[in-house]
């Protein structure tokens, strides 16, 4: 692993990020019903900021060897998919949009993991509380879909 | 090139490119002063569908080199801040937050052009219609901020 990849790698993945900070969870979100097993709202950024780490590390191990093809190629449609989700569902509060994008990331970030594996286990092991949370995050829009079909089948209009 | 990795990162352009989809120019970007020399609204899209096609063939003829590394790296962040751009400025209708994207997508673009360049010039030269196109957008950008002081201090409040 080289230090100034790690960095680029980390750069990418708060530059996603920071669509999750300009769309924070506000009233609409905040009146939705939601499962007994939320997790609060404290440990979103918490939980991103550790799992940030261990991706750029991940892809910072393998962007050196002579396999690193199919990962990075993987592991940049990860992060374009996960920096998509937030405007899709905190911005224009489409909740089933957001599932499916949820669904496309859970896919990317499984691939990737998989692939990184390949190259080196250490690497793949770091995408596996991604994949855990990225999971805990599909059930979540799932249930929020599921409790407020309302808001589900009917997203405010957005101001142009 | 392997055509399974040009398909993964243009699947990824295709994904930071749906944010754009998802906040089009509505009537407040309309009503906002424009230079003379804007490109008519169709043009967007058709030249974001040629350069994703150059930004992914790039990628691909690098991604399977021994020295991908530093390439793949700022082709990540690229595409990140890519997608970070459209929920700025039409989403927030933030132009000067837009603009401070802007200026790190172009930094970050420039960097990957060069460390594309240094493994392939081919790949290099995919990434110039991209950075030229990138320098229009800043130029817009900037123009806008200039000619529409009160919007560019005043964003609208976003429905929470």
């Amino acid at each position: 692993m080289i230090w100034i990849l790690f960095v680029i790698f980390l750069l990418a993945c708060f530059a996603a990020g920071t669509t999750g900070a300009i769309f924070p969870p506000g009233p609409w979100y905040r009146d939705l019903s939601k499962p007994s097993w939320t997790p609060p709202d404290w440990l979103f950024p918490v939980a991103w900021t550790t799992l940030y780490i261990c991706m750029a590390a991940a892809a910072a191990r393998v962007a050196v060897t002579d396999q690193a093809g199919l990962p990075m190629a993987l592991w940049a449609l990860q992060i374009a998919l996960n920096a998509l989700w937030t405007p899709v569902f905190f911005g224009l509060k489409q909740i089933k949009a957001g599932m499916a994008v949820l669904g496309a990331l859970w896919l990317s970030v499984a691939a990737t993991m998989v692939a990184l594996w390949q190259v080196d286990a250490l690497s793949g092991a770091l995408f596996l509380p991604y994949l855990a949370w990225v999971s805990v995050a599909g059930a979540l829009n799932g249930a929020v879909w599921r409790l407020n079909p309302d808001a589900a089948n009917n997203p405010p209009a957005m101001a142009r």
